[in-house]
């Protein structure tokens, strides 16, 4: 298909699929004639992927660069990738020194996850976003620790354990990891609306009888 | 305590907090003497609470800006105060129409919702990002329902159930508001982390298992 047609079917105008393509993100089409390129189904996923990235993932393009530049890399195992992906989905490493009581509440995150026994790279940055929700919890004046995290662990345990036992098996490597990309972040956005919801379902429930 | 010491203890700095000030978002202290304030742990307290939602919610000063007017504004029912929290800290309402699959997701979002019985304000936002994440899924070529979110839905039932259940009894209004606006945006950001480490945990034990 034409460029043209690709933005009908994408949804995406014809400036931005260019920029994409300047970018590096979209593979150029089949050149048909000078300055016109054919685009296959392939562009048409690849593109939908970067938008729900950047929509609903709220990545950067250069994080979404990150992504497709590990799944075009045919030589990276499977279980890499998906370390790749988390890493890339994760907030960025630190550009300074952090606080004492971010150091601090890091190392105690290392240990809790390691009393628990998963098997977590050391630089998932999803350590540093667990530490950095313990650190918020203390300076508003709550003197918690890793314990205050116990039950979410275990639910957050028992819900990954049945979704990656159901990833489906996809066909290709590139639609196995854009399904779990697409799944990390469509079903964490669902969670997290979720719980929300239900919070206030309860606490209608709660205050309003009490009142 | 001056400025200067509010400065110290909270680690923020002097043009921060003068600029808050400025702002509204942080009260005048008792004025001591021409340019002069007296600030109480009361500022060092509101001081951590923009931070915390800055810093961890990701919100705008605008949006902090609402949560605290509602938290001072002792007219307000507590049940209603909630209400205001979680709007502040969720998406903003459309700038324009929803293009056609995110209207249908969003209806069978509200129908999803009546089912479950849960008492939720017709204008709550996370009702807009679970459509989001539905669309998201379909758009990547999934065909799927509001029934792909069963699951989540229990779990966030329950978790948040027992989460109102266990609101510590807080001494006053603001120091409620407070609790429950830091527990959402820390408790789920430890949500979304511990899944993810959880995932990798479980992904890493199935594919290098198989490999």
């Amino acid at each position: 298909m034409r460029v043209s047609e690709l933005s009908r079917e994408s949804g995406i105008s014809i400036p931005t699929i260019k920029y994409y393509l300047r970018e590096g993100l979209l593979p150029p089409g089949e050149q048909m004639a000078p300055r016109q390129g054919d685009y296959s189904r392939d562009h048409l996923r690849r593109l939908r992927l970067i938008r729900a990235l950047v929509d609903v993932g709220g990545l950067s393009l250069k994080q979404v660069g990150k992504i497709l530049w590990a799944i075009d890399d045919d030589r990276l195992p499977v279980n890499q990738l998906f370390g790749i992906a988390h890493h890339a989905l994760g907030p960025p490493p630190d550009q300074e020194e952090p606080p004492a009581d971010v150091a601090r509440a890091r190392g105690e995150v290392d240990q809790f996850l390691q009393r628990l026994g998963w098997r977590v790279s050391p630089q998932a940055p999803s350590r540093r976003a667990l530490a950095e929700a313990l650190v918020t919890l203390r300076r508003m004046g709550r003197e918690v620790d890793t314990e205050v995290f116990e039950r979410y662990a275990a639910i957050a345990d028992d819900l990954a354990a049945w979704e990656v036992a159901t990833v489906p098996a996809a066909g290709s490597r590139a639609e196995a990891v854009e399904q779990v990309v697409i799944g990390t972040v469509a079903f964490e956005t669902a969670l997290v609306a979720l719980r929300r919801l239900a919070q206030e379902h309860h606490s209608t429930r709660r205050f309003t009888d009490e009142a």
